[in-house]
């Protein structure tokens, strides 16, 4: 049988996985990324990890077809470069592809890590079926990826479906990429915590030890007025983030994975009913709003699934 | 040599045109609508109008190799059907392709009016050799085309590219289509014709005659503090909207189209200033904003480009 291998790599850490044709995961691994080793040193423990793991699912190095790695960008897709990541420090340049495929000693194919997310939901996940597709990773910021036709959007800097960096508020909060009013200022799930903290101290109430996007959602469910505002604010602002989304992409369905998606229902409804009451009436075009399903899973699935379409370009 | 009919097919007037397979326009024409007295007889006037077109450039019917159509959307592409349209009174769920193709006998393409100019810049206007294209037709409303590695994005529903309703201020001004805040509400000919109006009359100021958007341009130059506020505004939410598709489709070029732009540099100017302001300092794939080129033609060439297409896909 063939399979193929995923590597997601992340600022803290990088999950490997071996993936076979039905992209099932035979064998995994997530060990600590140690970006500040530089990629010379991080590519030699990833190349020494895949033996180990090719045995624990007791598979032959030959049955592999390739590699898919998923990283953070922007990268340079066709020369296979990261050209800088914000959680890799010091990583400028970097042509990690050919690199890995040399101490790999297989071919490897790289794509930004929300992309890659997005093609695992949609191979095999909350997305199959699903030839127009948006998701959106609700983390620490917010990544995404669209799938069109089925295929990845890469766009001509191979930078397309930054969706966490649309404006959804004019003259808004500061982002550190240099905008204001991102939609990640507002409904990722560090910046739920920030807002719930911030408006908390402005209003003088006390903090209800709010670590987590799930403490804020748990707060507001019973009846925290910080927490509910905060909340509801970062459920209309996705809604308008998917208005946005439907007329520029028009697809069947967008997934929110993530932190923040742990709520499930939670966030759901809110973003529905927000979605309902803002977008067009003009044509039933509104796209579905879903739960992703393969969790922190979806990068390497993705990843190992972009591997086997290389293979078969390749045959 | 082959040659392609293009049909703009729009609320008031419909252009016609033969192209050759260079896109210059060989002979055209611009007819009434006539909307009111239903598809049935505007498409027996078009087909009566076709022939004369052809004697026009002395063009054998055999050359043709078919006809490309844009009308207003939303369209079902692959019946040939417009759904309905907001400037076609009464046309609803009307099967144009087939109809059209029996009284040409000839293969007819059904494209979106937004969607067929964006294609027309892309072949032959302001968008050559771009890959990754986004035009905007600043008119009536904001129209929109969206061009993926040399083909028209469509999306699930045949409805992508609608960038005129990506909402670019919450809450903001209402907009018949149902959603507030839409880009068309701020920045479209009509929308800053109104707003400057509105304007002038809540402070209070004499009305210099305001009938088009040139008339804004012309008064904003002359240092009207009105005037000036409402186009600079309709510059600002244009910058937006660059970002927003910037982060969406990362395209090379953003053209800009319509009324509107024929202010040129005193529309461009303004764009790229608070683009450059708004935009995110992570990465250079900042998209060039520049004119359209094909005027009204952009329609019925990119029309008639998609029936060349359509000929070859059939060869």
């Amino acid at each position: 049988m063939s399979l193929a291998l995923g590597i997601d790599l992340g600022g803290t850490n990088t999950k490997l996985a071996v993936i076979d044709g039905e992209y099932h995961v035979r064998a995994q691994r997530s060990i600590p990324t140690c970006a500040e080793t530089g990629p010379g040193a991080v590519i030699v423990v990833l190349a020494e990890t895949v033996p180990a793991l090719l045995d624990e699912c007791k598979a032959d190095r030959g049955s592999v077809v390739g590699v898919g790695l998923a990283t953070p960008g922007p990268l340079n897709l066709r020369e296979g470069r990261i050209i800088h990541a914000a959680n890799l420090p010091g990583w400028r340049d970097v042509p990690i592809r050919d690199t890995l495929a040399k101490a790999l000693s297989l071919p490897v194919v790289l794509e930004n890590d929300g992309n890659a997310a997005a093609f695992g939901e949609y191979v095999a996940g909350g997305g199959v079926g699903c030839e127009h597709l948006v998701a959106l990773t609700l983390g620490t910021g917010v990544g995404a990826g669209v799938i069109i036709d089925g295929r990845i959007l890469h766009g001509h800097y191979d930078n397309a479906a930054e969706l966490g960096h649309m404006i959804v508020a004019v003259d808004g909060l500061p982002c550190p990429c240099g905008q204001r009013g991102c939609l990640e200022r507002y409904a990722s799930a560090d910046a739920i915590v920030r807002r719930a903290e911030r408006n908390a101290e402005t209003q003088k109430r006390r903090n209800t030890e709010i670590r987590t996007a799930s403490d804020v959602a748990e707060a507001a469910c019973k009846g925290d007025v910080v927490c509910t505002q905060v909340w509801d604010e970062a459920c209309k602002y996705l809604a308008v983030a998917c208005v946005n989304i439907q007329h520029a992409f028009n697809p069947q369905r967008i997934l929110l994975a993530g932190g923040l998606s742990l709520a499930g229902e939670q966030l759901l409804d809110p973003v529905r009913r927000h979605l309902r009451a803002q977008a067009w009436k003009l044509h039933s075009d509104l796209p579905e709003i879903a739960l992703a399903k393969l969790g922190s899973d979806a990068g390497v699935i993705g990843a190992a699934a972009l591997a086997f379409d290389l293979s078969t370009r390749r045959r």
